[in-house]
């Protein structure tokens, strides 16, 4: 059975998360449905990051295996237009070895986390950015940040529910970037690491948000890391802000435009 | 009556447009309901561009008379509290004279249309840009663009419902830019003119996407804006890719930050 990786942009809003489950809505629910429609014995697919309910992605990575031969411009094509009218789409498609697999081939995952930083409600940026009306200071951010990078037991900034067998992980880089808008100024938190644990991301900017406005200093947030208690964590920022925006491969599967 | 400007950002999807109707949602409604909220007798308010149903605005400024002697700060903070949770938001606001007006005064007018590119439909940008599966070249279209500048009679490119007196307008300026995206490009349109006819930049989008794909020339352009025939029109645009960015007045308003 041919595999192929789905490069994947989607809206989290009407989504329960990737994960498939009985009786909701889910991205890998929609995108299974698809294939359904084109084979009549798709398996299960896997993707390289279960992102959760709301959260966005702009470059989630998945693999199907089907029975035919599809070129892969042809395979995205039919996907695509079995996913209508969902907001998901596939936007690059690949054909991979067989024992290449979204999620254990991947070396990297990339998240963007955005911040509208302003007074007034937010109204075409809603339910894509988390809207902060309290002045946020990047600098100290920057600095609280680089308590974070490298490799920690970051059992403060995850989920109680998180199933990784360990909360040790590497945080490879927390880039902030100032965005200044015609209206207000917005903050892009990216986040790069092999791997992430449930809710870390969230979890590490509505702590970072804290010490933007003042409420934590970053020695706090060195503190929040080292005492490893869920308890010590700032609250979690909400899940419309983040957006899966890349997958690393040792090979990117999607390096050469689909024919 | 003190006066105030306001600077209003909406998402155009949920409302017919600017103007006030009798039985349908409308940003002019909105705007007075929540207006009235906080006085029993505000006069109807005057809006620089009046919007048709699904476009949006970043830009859009009406003036308001109050009873009361508001601080710039409190009014828009009032007004924004009574809109919730409709996508419309007072991002500035102002005090100006009696006699400013925001349509009357207004000096010039600025559009952005979004068109995305590429194959895949939109998800995230969907409802916030035209998409445009056949790839568009920016060169044709640039030229296109230049016959389009200056005084002219437009009656090709404006609705045939326009209620304008006359269908000579004077155009300042076209920009066509092409942002990269991660999986195809962006061009966005910037239309600069002291005051535009009914769908005037929808007509001009909609044709300039024609040569963009080939199916029309450069010099095309210039044959449908002499024939000052409406039947010589491309396709219109859609709304949901337009934009009302900003509103040019002899004295910008919102120079002071409100206080």
């Amino acid at each position: 059975m041919p595999r192929y990786a789905l490069k994947l942009e989607y809206d989290g809003a009407p989504f329960a998360g990737w994960q498939r489950q009985a009786d909701c809505a889910t991205v890998q629910g929609a995108v299974e449905a698809a294939l359904a429609r084109l084979e009549p014995d798709v398996p299960t697919i896997a993707a390289a990051g279960r992102t959760d309910a709301g959260v966005h992605a702009t470059g989630q990575v998945a693999h199907c295996d089907m029975a035919r031969d599809w070129t892969p411009f042809r395979l995205s094509e039919a996907v695509n237009f079995h996913l209508k009218p969902l907001p998901v789409a596939v936007v690059a498609c690949a054909r991979v070895d067989d024992d290449w697999h979204a999620r254990f081939s991947a070396e990297e995952r990339r998240y963007l986390y955005r911040v509208v930083n302003r007074r007034a409600p937010l109204t075409l940026e809603a339910g894509q950015a988390w809207h902060v009306r309290g002045k946020l200071r990047a600098d100290p951010m920057r600095e609280a940040a680089r308590h974070l990078i490298g490799r920690h037991d970051f059992t403060t900034f995850r989920a109680t529910i998180c199933q990784a067998k360990s909360p040790v992980k590497t945080l490879d880089a927390i880039e902030i970037t100032e965005v200044p808008l015609d209206h207000g100024v917005e903050f892009q938190f990216r986040f790069r690491a092999r791997s992430f644990l449930h809710s870390q991301v969230r979890s590490l900017v509505g702590s970072l948000e804290r010490v933007g406005a003042g409420g934590w200093s970053p020695a706090d947030m060195k503190a929040a890391l080292e005492a490893a208690d869920r308890a010590a964590c700032g609250p979690v920022a909400p899940p419309f802000g983040l957006s899966l925006t890349g997958v690393g491969y040792a090979s990117d599967p999607f390096a050469e435009p689909a024919t």
